[in-house]
């Protein structure tokens, strides 16, 4: 169950015939109230693509005229990014909210609009807006309908991703597309969420940005981050359930956890999945810079895909964050693989040959004694696979 | 001709046994005066091995005291970088300084320490002792003694790395070693220069940092920064000519810009070496953080391996870098490839068929039009050959 979980809302997924693969390329998601909060985290990339311009605007309120932190739908596009396409690309993406909201009876202010796919080549708005007239057509409730959007929105992800928390009387659903950040030309990760709570726009605003803090923006697949990243949360209020903003922000943070494991799981040519955990630390600030940094890493993510538990490289790179930023005693350092402390206090600990990486998720857990703080990153190791994606798959 | 083009300078390179190899792994070059100035840069990692506090605390006077900026020898292994190494680490530093000082009959700290290989294991102290009996016995002026020390600096480079750079009666020679920055638990990259030019230790420091800043430093294959890197300048004013301060800050950039060309050339499995240029910037730090986090992107180095000329990864990786860092209009960014302005004005320029990936030196010019300072960085592709030597070699 994902974006249809939450009651109130219907969704829909489509072939549209942007995709050359001929697979489902277009998604639609509509809430049908009785609220039509929406909120929004998008991309700090300075290059970012036009539908992100559009949607930043709709649900902040500016120059459309219209309610801040309000929408009715998000419609989503595979097959092709709309990013780095100019003034045609703004006009592509306000023609595709205007089309979208005709068809739903909604201002073009009131639909959020996403894409991903090839950067740099114009939409075809013929096939999208044929395709966003037949998904309008067959929107509808419950678990297929959600699955067949989380189908549609996929780019070289091999699975859909979906999934639910269910609360008392309440219950927040999603779906999310993305393998590291982003495959050649195809980018992004793409996240619809969905709830049936009675929150305001405000309050949903800031437990998504809390939510996405710790979760989705802990993932390091690859150091590169997409042009299009966006992640919405759209609240119908149709349960009728009042969550306090505590319990929402812990929800969404549930949710979004575990919508990012799916990601790391998927991720391009990856073979293991590695958690890297920084405990006393300072600051949760500090303990997640030290924790990024480690998990930028070449030399570490290659030595984990060849089963390596080479703790030099994870305190070569630990030594490489700023004093300012995580202060650390590197005399003081535990370096812990897999449950096997195999650099203790600056020096050998534990032999290596203890340590079991076959397992598919690893985890690399680095203690400073410095402080109380902890964080962690997931990343992915760095294997002939994702190479191969990369580099032989050609624009 | 490397350590021992310029006069003043003998070199010895022999086999101590540290390597399971047996090839050589033991260089000494010595400088014999009239001057013994001497200046070094070293790792910013705030993990460093013992060798780089020991030479660090030489060049800078410190704890010794013996005089600031000055060194008679610098001894060099190979096999065992003395990283992570702890209290006894930092004692097989010294007692090599020691055993150095005594053959020369020059005090321990007028001996520089440089160590590169494996992380964490004791250094041999028996055999690292013969073999600097045995270099200290072989040393010589000439070509093939500076040679022999070239090679047994090497770790997995494939070929050593020597240039020379001759002036109006005085002369700057130099050996480096280095592989991307390291490979697995075998790390960093060494530097020594030599020169018998008549400098002052203050002088020959602020040329040698303004040296390595524009070139060395702006190499950045892996992203990853070894607990051991050192460049040591020598000067002997065995010329007795006395450049100025600018002469002698141009040959040093000339001759390890020729140094660091042969790293990226010699980068873990690499097929193209990468030249990022940021022209048209506000400063040259920002030209200098843009063309750096460009050439970070793992995206974008797969494609080049796959000869793509991606300018979609260059714009993405580009729009990460903060406004306040380096102002930038992405709708005014030109992208060149290999002389091919693919993208100009924040649209498609020319065709991307037109641009001849073959070669192996590649170029990206980026020009921001937002100013008129500019940098370049050096990187290489990410090829199947960087993970096999990552991966599957084990520590």
């Amino acid at each position: 169950m994902s974006v249809t979980a939450a009651q109130g809302f219907r969704a829909a997924g489509v072939r549209a015939g942007l995709k050359a693969s001929g697979k489902p390329d277009l998604a639609l998601v509509v809430n049908d109230g009785p609220l039509d909060v929406a909120a929004g985290v998008f991309t700090t990339n300075r290059v970012v693509a036009a539908p992100v311009v559009w949607s930043r605007e709709v649900i902040g309120g500016q120059d459309q005229g219209g309610e801040p932190g309000s929408a009715r739908a998000v419609v989503l596009n595979s097959g092709s990014a709309n990013a780095c396409t100019g003034l045609q690309g703004a006009q592509d993406a306000r023609l595709t909210a205007q089309e979208v909201g005709r068809l739903l009876g909604a201002a073009p202010d009131e639909v959020l609009v996403c894409s991903t796919g090839v950067i740099g080549t114009p939409l075809d708005m013929p096939r999208l807006l044929d395709g966003a007239r037949s998904a309008a057509e067959t929107l509808a409730a419950g678990a297929q309908a959600g699955h067949d959007a989380a189908v549609a929105i996929m780019t070289t992800d091999t699975v859909p991703k979906e999934d639910t928390v269910v609360r008392d009387g309440w219950t927040v659903g999603g779906m999310i597309k993305g393998v590291g950040m982003l495959a050649p030309g195809l980018a992004t990760m793409l996240a619809v969420l969905t709830t049936d709570a009675q929150v305001d726009a405000a309050g949903a605003q800031r437990a998504l940005e809390a939510a996405t803090a710790r979760t989705v923006n802990r993932i390091n697949s690859d150091g590169c981050m997409s042009t299009n990243d966006t992640v919405v949360l759209l609240a119908s209020g149709a349960s009728g359930a009042s969550p306090d903003q505590a319990e929402l922000e812990e929800a969404l943070t549930e949710l979004l956890g575990m919508l990012g494991r799916r990601l790391v799981a998927d991720a391009e040519g990856a073979t293991h999945d590695i958690a890297v955990t920084v405990t006393g630390a300072v600051s949760e600030a500090a303990a997640e810079a030290a924790a990024r940094t480690v998990s930028a890493s070449n030399l570490l993510k290659c030595a984990v895909a060849g089963n390596d538990p080479n703790w030099g490289r994870v305190l070569s790179q630990l030594g490489t964050v700023p004093e300012e930023v995580c202060p650390l005693d590197p005399d003081k350092v535990d370096v812990t693989i897999n449950g096997v402390t195999i650099f203790r206090h600056g020096a050998l600990g534990e032999d290596r040959s203890k340590v079991d990486m076959t397992p598919r998720e690893t985890r690399i857990d680095i203690a400073l004694w410095a402080g109380s703080a902890e964080a962690t990153v997931w990343t992915n190791d760095l294997t002939h696979g994702y190479v191969t994606i990369n580099a032989e798959y050609t624009t």
